[in-house]
């Protein structure tokens, strides 16, 4: 009876887009759900999983809003 | 003091409704708070309710997106 | 698909217990799927409760641990 | 590895805001952070703050919506 | 910055066991951790798992505890 | 109405511990109850702070149990 929350930022992964498509949505479902059966033998329709999209002003990371704490650590990197 | 959170795909509970009512939603505060009261004797002041309202594609059952599930589920139910 | 999450300090509901009983917790579980069949129309079968009983010094109110925040309240309201 | 989720009503803190600016999300990131560092000492780039912002119709408090618990709360204090 | 928590009954995927072992959990952090990688492009490094393990009287389904549930379910399957 | 949940893994802040103390989480509460009243005006007693002390088998970062994770990230930087 497995139940997985995902929490992401709302936002594109290819350029022009601002959000995660549904297609990638689904693929986040299937996947952790087989996951859920590889590992713990669960069946399918005992797991629930809840994607929430969060707005990058909302995640924090660093201690900074997460995505001025992305672009600090790019350039810390070079 | 307790805290609920109730996770609920939006969506309506009668045709050409496409959410939650807000009397809905007082319904599940009291409920909720009310169930706290009976079998917990907790006094209503110390009880919070949160409601998500999760969009149908975030939503995973059965391995796909909940709409998905429910419609296979229903055509294999007849 | 309603997912509940009830979060509840681990104590007793009378005196001589430290933690609620498997009869209280089998109460909320049913109260709260009855909730979402009265007020959602959801099935039995499509809601999770999932209950967290949290040590006493793990939950904070007032500022406070929660209950020396309940003793503090009952106090000034003498 | 702290991960903290902070969860209020959608609202703004002065006359004619209708919700929390982005000035005051970072100083609630910053200032979550800065707690895990001075009371456990984690590194800022080890915190994860989330931060939800609910609907007011959506968090109930004393068993009602909270902007009507909050009314008779203040009604009842004069 | 994708934050993923699991939460699963406390039990055995196998007979004389009570408990998800510690390679298990090692497989689902690392099989969660590949499915952001693989769908969404985010780096094994900014990706958290939390996995809760419920005891199975605080988890409910049908309206039941879930074990209670589970029993039930396989009878009406025969 | 704010809910706090801080997330934690289970290890003490100095040798010889192996939990986070009552002090500590004494001063957790007081910190993020004190931060809503700072940021956002909320008054301590809307306040509910809940701290999850997470083992650290239970909590993955890097696609690796943290502990492991922290280890080899210590070894490279050095």
């Amino acid at each position: 009876m497995p139940y997985i929350n995902i929490q992401i930022t709302r936002e594109g992964t290819a350029p022009g887009r601002n959000a995660v498509t549904a297609e990638e949505k689904a693929a986040l479902i299937k996947g952790a759900s087989q996951l859920m059966l590889d590992v713990l033998n669960k069946p399918f329709d005992s797991t629930f999983v809840v994607i929430d999209e969060v707005d990058p002003d909302n995640w924090g990371w660093g201690g900074l809003p997460a995505l001025e704490f992305r672009k600090q650590r790019e350039a810390s990197r070079r």
